[in-house]
């Protein structure tokens, strides 16, 4: 998908919201506990309930992953769902990879051949070699940790570097325009960090940001949108745990549903 | 596995290396892809023929993900080869996971129950909560990024931080050892950084070390061994392709555990 694609979709859904599909067997509808891939069975309808409201969906790979082959299968069939059914909606297989060049290029295969996601999320601590595989690919995205919002994003992302001219987040921000452009690559910036955004925004102007935290980890939609929109949107809000365990009754794609529309009819008025 | 135990093994077998199975169709011989999982028969005979020299066995995940699910099965088949023929020899998925608290939680499921693996390797980047969840398995190990062999490890590990005080890799280190301890964290750190292994050392002088970078990258063992060794080894050095890939012939494992033997030799010398 290309950058005005996304864009263009956006638009005309009136939607910048990414569904994250962290699908939990401890936490999905008892029910489906009895079908044969229960995980695929509640992220299908999921996925059903929640397509109109939403512009991308972004299944964290350890969710799928600690259930061996068995989840990968799971994980498997959810794309292979989406790229069939949804054709439009943005995916991202939300996988935090990186290691040195040659073993990368392995992981952009698995991500963008193997199982044709648009994209997928990169750590950035081994630095250009480690990052450079994912952006060769004509379509496909890197999505680059920034500055992420959990707690530990403290200990070294927001340290001070060189002479405290910057934090290392805004280094990752800087160094990685060199790599890649607004074409190829995203950031991850978390929305428990707005106040942020205004900077993130003087650093990265043009590239969209992925955004979580909004939701169960207290970031604020409005503050988000005021500080970190610009002329093409420039943000994909993942909510995942507010959304798909709104509710664990047989009911709960149409209740997933409602709380995907709530969040659609908040961004249709910001952008 | 523990501390002890783990420095037991290398005394007794004279080696401190860890072989990398990081096993790519393109390179093992022609004659294996006509069997029903090649990469596992690859694994399984340079399994044999090298345990008698090296005290681990690193797999990277990369190589595996990069077939889908089939390559998720032969590292399940891989894991569990090695846990019932070798369970004394140290496993590491070095897969550099690395998310927020309550997935890096499913993550440490995924290699430490899911498939026993006895370690993984983890990406610092997103700090504490990221890190602490692998730390809480009885016998099992967190082996975080510090400093790493490839040519990015410049970009953001070398940095020098608060008022040039350290490097961002030396932070690591030192900001980890309040997670952890030598008895459930160790650190990678590049071979062809040898001239820091000194530094290293002072910061995290009772840590085990992963050692990649030896072989193909450039590393030297002599250097490696002379800086980095403590007074309980504290050194796992890892070689994958000039392993592995040291024939393709028939005789690959044979060819393989000579390669393993040589690298043996030195290593008794450096103990």
């Amino acid at each position: 998908m290309t950058y005005n694609q996304l864009y263009e979709t956006i638009l005309a859904k009136k939607s910048y919201l990414c569904v994250g599909l962290d699908t939990d067997l401890s936490k999905i509808p008892p029910h489906l506990l009895k079908t044969e891939d229960p995980i695929f069975e509640f992220n299908k309808a999921i996925i059903d309930a929640t397509a109109p409201f939403c512009v991308a969906y972004k299944p964290n790979t350890a969710f799928y992953e600690c259930y061996g082959v068995k989840g990968w299968v799971s994980l498997s069939k959810t794309i292979d769902y989406l790229n069939k059914n949804y054709p439009n909606h943005f995916t991202i297989a939300d996988a935090k990879r990186g290691d040195i060049g040659n073993t990368s290029s392995m992981y952009a295969k698995a991500f963008f051949e193997e199982m044709n996601f648009d994209s997928v999320t990169i750590a950035p601590y081994m630095g250009e070699d480690s990052v450079k595989p994912f952006l060769g690919f004509k379509g496909k995205w890197a999505i680059l940790l920034a500055l992420t919002s959990n707690a530990g994003s403290k200990d070294f992302q927001e340290l001070q570097i060189e002479n405290q001219i910057e934090k290392l987040y805004e280094r990752t921000l800087k160094t990685a325009q060199n790599w890649g452009n607004h074409e190829n690559l995203m950031f991850v910036t978390g929305a428990t960090k707005a106040q942020e955004f205004t900077n993130i925004r003087k650093i990265a102007p043009k590239n969209f940001l992925l955004v979580p935290g909004v939701g169960a980890q207290g970031g604020s939609l409005a503050d988000v949108s005021k500080f970190g929109m610009n002329d093409h949107c420039g943000l994909l809000v993942n909510s995942s745990r507010a959304i798909i365990y709104a509710s664990n009754n047989v009911d709960f794609a149409k209740i997933a549903g409602e709380e995907a529309k709530k969040v659609q009819k908040e961004m249709a008025i910001y952008l």
